[in-house]
């Protein structure tokens, strides 16, 4: 492709990734605009806005018309970091993602029941009563779902697996999308012991509780997909 | 950022992921020339160097000067595809990757063992030699090991894991470069334990064995950053 200042344009999507690092740009955070950042990278504006364009397809920045430059939300990781839209076997990547959440989601709730403080057990409390709320007024519950294990992640302290969100929330829309899911009691009901143990500071308590939460899903899964004729 | 044509280009780009994947394209499959492109997208040049700048930036196609637009390795995940970069405190990265490996490994080599053909075991067999022998020759032998996992993932036939191939690749590059590490005996013996584990089908052996290598990892890691004083 012939695009002249490539290399240049890479040079400087590299800078503006050390100036953000440099400069400890927190998600939300404003850029100098393009007059001031032009010079400071010592570019001209065709450059500029060229590497600005891969970072925000890169979802390190964010433009807003008329507004400014800002870092992302989860910097650096896009909707899709793993690439799932190109996986064309629909059924096996929603299997297969509920096997990858039964390999962390455990082990990630039993870290958060070994650190979280009380007022963190009462903040995973009102996502989880917000997840039976949803459910009892019949309304969508994917994002308030979705929220609550990022919390829990959260919680855990471990810096890896917050930047997972972008994967749990594909994986509980796939689910609920496959399975038609009405929510079930047992969801509601594991969500609550999950934020029992928790508060309890129960590690194996939490751990043993998420499991049979993924277990519960998993069996869903299955009688949706016919592999398990019951 | 004034981009006249910003919307059309990202809608370029989305059906540029289309054609991609209804024409099941894969990996160093090639696409058709721009001027071909341009037509079959009904856009004009500009729009759609704009759309392949940002599908190269989202490491879904690879332009190669003179020869073609090609479909990435490993379509769609990015070298960083967790936003590493963004993570400052790099001890605390080394050490939560660690961790995130122990949850995800020990059950992918039991899955590994479980579904491995004698072939698949043999192909493991020459890729754990090659570590082997990358440390008796005094070589690096950071990509020879990632290889190593990465076969392990992809024997698991789980689509989620192999993905992770460049976080491990990062795990495993922070953990020799934190530790100084000269590959220990452990590391080739608990690699062959793998290995054979694996070749007999044995699920539980195969988790022990990895569970096994991770813990000595760990606590390497633990002496070197000086949280165990021993």
């Amino acid at each position: 492709m012939a695009s002249t200042n490539k290399s240049l344009a890479d040079k400087t999507t590299e800078r503006i990734i050390r100036y953000i690092i440099d400069n400890k740009l927190r998600e939300g955070a404003q850029l100098p605009n393009e007059t001031t950042l032009s010079s400071l990278m010592g570019v001209g504006r065709s450059t500029l806005r060229e590497a600005i364009r891969a970072l925000v397809s890169r979802n390190i920045l964010t433009v807003q018309q008329g507004s400014g430059i800002y870092v992302c939300h989860n910097t650096g990781v896009s909707d899709d970091p793993l690439g799932f839209t190109f996986i064309e076997n629909k059924e096996k990547l929603v299997t297969d993602l509920l096997e990858f959440r039964m390999m962390i989601e455990p082990r990630v709730a039993a870290l958060a029941a070994s650190k979280a403080t009380p007022a963190q057990a009462q903040e995973l409390l009102l996502l989880a009563n917000r997840v039976a709320e949803c459910c009892e007024a019949g309304k969508p519950h994917a994002e308030a779902d979705a929220l609550f294990h990022a919390k829990i992640a959260e919680i855990s302290e471990n810096v890896i697996v917050p930047q997972l969100e972008p994967l749990i929330m594909h994986a509980i829309d796939m689910f609920i999308d496959i399975t038609h899911s009405q929510l079930k009691e047992e969801t509601i009901r594991t969500h609550m012991a999950i934020v029992n143990a928790i508060q309890n500071n129960d590690a194996i308590g939490a751990q043993d509780a998420m499991t049979l939460h993924l277990i519960y899903n998993r069996d869903r899964l299955r009688r949706v997909l016919k592999k398990d004729p019951s």
